[in-house]
């Protein structure tokens, strides 16, 4: 019985790994954080991509929420609403305002917790280094060592090593939305912009770094013609 | 200057350490963690043990709590009330049920997140191996780990490697005070029993040590001594 926990914040690249990862698990949880960042609303959609998955793949799927208040500290776009989110920047390797400060490590240790509770030592997120913002805390040097931590400082890593599995780390995006097609992803609710509104800006790193995944890739991306649809309905039944 | 971020949970662990950053460093900042723990009444007696330090030391300390539900996750007695806190039992290795899930990993990792806003990179706390329940996640390896993985995985550890500080790791319950004593620490509201009543059950594991420490230490415990005066005068003054 092969069981993970999934870091699942409702984008693109962890609906990528939750359709991975129904086709390796037998049983898969997933957990998602409630930061009081600005995009909130991935969190709404997280749900329903839950939903679509179940169905898509008619296998069960255990959702945890977890709340925790990054706003208290803040220093990012992302998680200080007085600070703008950056638009059409030229995206380098330099850290972006928009990198708030050691989340994956939070995240990661609050999943360690949970993990332990439910006697999971298999832990998937969709941290990768390619087509990205340069955040540290994505990093598979990174990675490896808080593997280690969490398997020192665990009851359960006495008897049993954590491995913190990240499926897309060496991917560009263009290759993660093809893995997840090849794996009957659909993405018509993984939400990207940093902004927070149900239609995207188009102008942030998130959003830029997805159009540009979808036109390499070959696809046309699920959550705009989702968009469109409903603007369509909703037109010709006013 | 030398500015250091202590994890204060105002118990005799991190009580002593306050005093001892107090003698060390230029900038104290604390960080005390309400995790809806049974023994919550430890974040008010942390708050007095601050006054108690700056007026002892004429000093500022900067004081930042932050809350985190780890009831949600539970598997602990101090997190889920319906589990009991073992009583007298013969303290060896093994991990016992107050063990909080990877407690000191998230700690740690929030820790971590602050430090970095504050521009720090000294993390104190008060984590020792030899008169304590065998928690994994109080270890040296551990930390070691841990120190690792923040400064791999944060913003200012690409420029500057995080410190995890540990002055109490290999000193028995007695060298603790003894340390804290040369440091002139005040105990009076240095709360440690698991139970979470003013007055101390006597009988949980961190009871027990902290009594054993003291006897060993030749000196008498100051919160025991606040707690029969305040009784006294409540006596005297009907």
């Amino acid at each position: 019985m092969k069981k993970c926990l999934l870091i699942f914040s409702g984008g693109l690249d962890s609906t990528t790994c939750l359709f991975w990862a129904l086709d390796y698990y037998d049983e898969v949880h997933t957990i998602t954080f409630d930061y009081h960042q600005r995009h909130v609303i991935e969190k709404k959609m997280a749900l329903e991509t839950i939903k679509l998955a179940k169905s898509i793949k008619q296998k069960d799927i255990d959702y945890f929420e977890f709340n925790i208040d990054l706003s208290k500290i803040g220093a990012s776009a992302l998680t200080d609403f007085s600070i703008n989110v950056p638009k059409n920047r030229n995206i380098d390797n330099q850290i972006p305002i928009t990198y708030v400060p050691f989340r994956n490590g939070i995240f990661l240790a609050i999943s360690v917790a949970y993990a332990e509770k439910l006697d999971i030592s298999n832990i998937i997120g969709g941290w990768n280094v390619l087509d990205y913002s340069g955040y540290p805390d994505c990093r598979p040097d990174f990675l490896e060592s808080f593997r280690q931590a969490a398997t020192l400082g665990t009851k359960i890593g006495q008897t049993k090593p954590f491995n913190i599995i990240a499926p897309l780390i060496g991917l560009k995006k263009s290759e993660i939305i093809k893995l997840g097609k090849k794996h009957n992803a659909d993405y018509s609710y993984a939400y990207s912009c940093y902004e927070g509104n149900e239609i995207p800006c188009g102008q942030c790193d998130s959003c830029i770094l997805r159009a540009k995944g979808f036109e390499e890739a070959g696809f046309v991306d699920d959550y705009m013609v989702r968009l469109a649809t409903s603007s369509k309905e909703t037109k010709s039944h006013p």
